[in-house]
């Protein structure tokens, strides 16, 4: 159960409402009527809590849980515990993400601003945000309704967010335009100047980054991530894209929808990345490369080139992700000559 | 053109005058005359627009372009479309920086002082200087004349800071001494104690972190990088370097002049860097080792070993880059084989 | 000598009180009543300095120094220059930090909270801390003794923190508890939602991110690293673990007791790894791995599966580190026959 200093719950439901809920079937001797108070692991689960079977490795823990009721997929309900009441779904870990927003729903921060926070006279913030402590808002920002802005937040002149938005303690936001039920987790740098100069002997020379950054809905940037403002384009997060901590954007970078950057990725100049490209962490991909939508790329890689839609990759420089696990395969074949 | 919100312009200028304040030479058909009120890319540059060719890739759209003027160097001049007037440059991309430095020159900050921030009463802080929100500046700190201060960044003790140098919004800087025309991005951390300590079971040792940090004049330092102060001796990075985003630099190291540190690249303790050194995103260069003057370093690579000056490098662990590109082929080769 | 305004020294000792300190034994032809007022390095070390040797490679340093004493392993004693006093240590350079200590102890911030802070009426901070300008203190949060509380840091609701414990400038922590005697750098992230989601092309699914952050007694956290809550257990760093700069540690994940993680390295969700294991900088570990203790893993390793107690490892994939040596071997070999 969680700790109940740090995380609401509410409830109980039954097991019909769950089931209505998250897009789930009550399995065939289940109790439609049993009162569900809580998710948990499949190994700690028990009385009143809900868990859920995702992972054939798995599998095991699940048959000998002892909790009340488990989401889990209807080729598998034979193997549940007896007494155990049953949640069917095809998607059981997108059910049990449902069912703990249910339990956990996210909570909306009381509205109000705090007297040591300084917001310009020109800005206008809706009066359902909070600002927190230490925040500082610049001339002509626009700030929508439901916003949270955490403590020692800087959001510099111009900057729009748009409704339900959270900027996490710590960041700071210039020369962007930001979505609507968007998270950016603290330590986070969106719209400063990108990367450019003409490399000179006697001083390399600035090149002026006259571009914002465009952040659209539903997007997630993690902890202490790096977003650079174009260098007369924008750079462009599509909307639903999920970021990691420490991922780094650079100018003119342009993601699709619903991509998922891992930790530590990084996006070089003027890259371009379709929609759901899925980028594992550590990864770097190359200045001006275009990556198709679907593409996927193996942690730690190194993308050179230009990457089709669909195709996944691994290795650096990127190969077909089977020609790089047959190359580590050669390689260890290889020493084993040499022994 | 860029939004105007975000990038004041100024100007207009004429041919002639850009040619004088870039170095460039009129193209022999062109209008000197001709008045200019912007810089655009050549896709969408147009009337009174100025463009630059510097990528033979982009010959193409440089051919189609509207642009009415735009910077080349002489031996393409032939390929430019009917009418566009010219600007010859043997670089048109150093050229292109400086205009539009021109076009959007550095802004310089109203002098003052937020009411919100603190500086103490023994630090000096030149009264050409804006100290905006949240600033805290430490005792005996010495700031110089026409800095930036953005909101919420923490100044230790002591720190001296030169003339026109700026500290982005939530950094934190202590135990250094930073330049002239300096710029710190946000979220920067300059000056923390190094990641020194004798290995023990019953405890790791804590050795005192004794040095500084030394930043030179006209340094940049990217969003989020982190510098450690030295053990004993200092932690100094030479002038006119170029630091990306998240770029690490551990304690006692030394960069020369002119080093330009792509996004997420690191440096080991005790590594001696040369000047005008070439690092690429996601490098790591091993402790204690010595890298020459104008060497060049692929990105991901470890450099596990000094490097004699003038080399170029590639790969984990790094060896010349043309080697490192056979052994990419040969391992390509070795698979192909067994397929 | 350490520039005196950032660090400051106390002494003199004689060289046997140092010996005493330091658990060293005065050589036979020293003089156990020299006074000795500083640490130096070898080549700068002079009068009633004491320096020390611990690397073989510096040796020739040591033959010519003018350090009046130095620390050295006893079967090195009579490589000392004449006239230098000895210090005799198994361990010179645990011996030198402790030295270093005595030079130049910590110092204890003086009690007091900052006009500018921001503590919540419900939250307990002892009157033995030290709460710098802008830093914000949430509600029922409980902070130790002697603890210092560095400006512009963000400490959330509930989070406790232990005794002796320093928290870097423009830090942010939530949803966690801190042990004693630990020290977080400044810019550090604790305890933001790890990334968790159900991959969904009609928009990423989140997954509630219900634990909590439990960093140990002794831990030290470097600048700008980031640290995941759980998503339903608790994220965990074992006591006296040492992370760089840069580091990410994902939810879910145990660190063990005394691990030493360097600069950039990332550990993905739900990894346990056991105690003292060194991981080099830019080290990626993937999710769910089980690493031994005693593990050690080379720079810019990538771990995909388990790896078993005591082993060194290398490479991406990362195998046995002498098959990694062999590996790069075999391929110089393979491109030199190809030349």
């Amino acid at each position: 159960m969680a700790d109940p200093r740090f995380h609401s719950r509410v409830g109980p439901f039954t097991l019909s409402e769950l089931a209505g809920l998250i897009d789930a079937t009550v399995g065939t001797d289940s109790d439609p009527n049993m009162r569900l108070i809580d998710v948990a692991p499949l190994e700690s689960a028990g009385a009143e809590q809900l868990s859920f079977l995702d992972n054939k490795k798995y599998i095991t823990a699940f048959e000998s849980s002892n909790a009340a009721a488990c989401i889990v997929a209807p080729h598998l309900a034979a193997r549940a515990p007896e007494g155990m009441a049953l949640l069917l779904s095809n998607e059981p870990y997108k059910a049990y993400a449902l069912a703990a927003q249910e339990f956990y729903p996210t909570v909306h921060p009381e509205p109000g601003v705090a007297e040591t926070s300084f917001i310009d006279k020109t800005a206008k913030v809706d009066e359902s945000c909070r600002v927190e402590h230490g925040a500082v808002i610049g001339s002509k920002a626009v700030i929508g309704k439901n916003c949270l802005i955490e403590a020692n937040v800087v959001i510099g002149p111009e900057v729009i967010i748009g409704d339900g938005t959270m900027i996490g303690a710590c960041s700071s936001l210039s020369y962007c335009m930001i979505g609507s039920r968007t998270f950016i987790y603290p330590g986070v740098r969106v719209g400063q100047g990108g990367f450019g100069f003409f490399p000179d002997p006697s001083g390399h020379v600035k090149v002026p980054q006259l571009g914002r950054v465009i952040v659209g809905d539903n997007v997630e940037i993690g902890a202490n991530s790096t977003i650079d403002r174009g260098s007369g384009p924008d750079t462009i997060i599509g909307q639903g894209c999920w970021l990691d901590n420490l991922v780094q954007i650079a100018h003119n970078v342009i993601l699709g929808r619903g991509c998922v950057i891992a930790a530590m990725a990084g996006v070089s100049g003027s890259a371009k990345i379709g929609d759901f490209v899925f980028i594992a962490g550590q990864v770097g991909i190359v200045g001006h490369t275009v990556v198709g939508s679907g593409v996927k790329i193996a942690g730690q890689s190194g993308v050179t080139k230009d990457v089709p839609p669909g195709m996944t990759v691994g290795g650096t420089p990127a190969v077909a992700i089977m020609d790089w696990h047959r190359q580590s395969v050669a390689l260890a074949r290889l020493i084993n000559k040499d022994k």
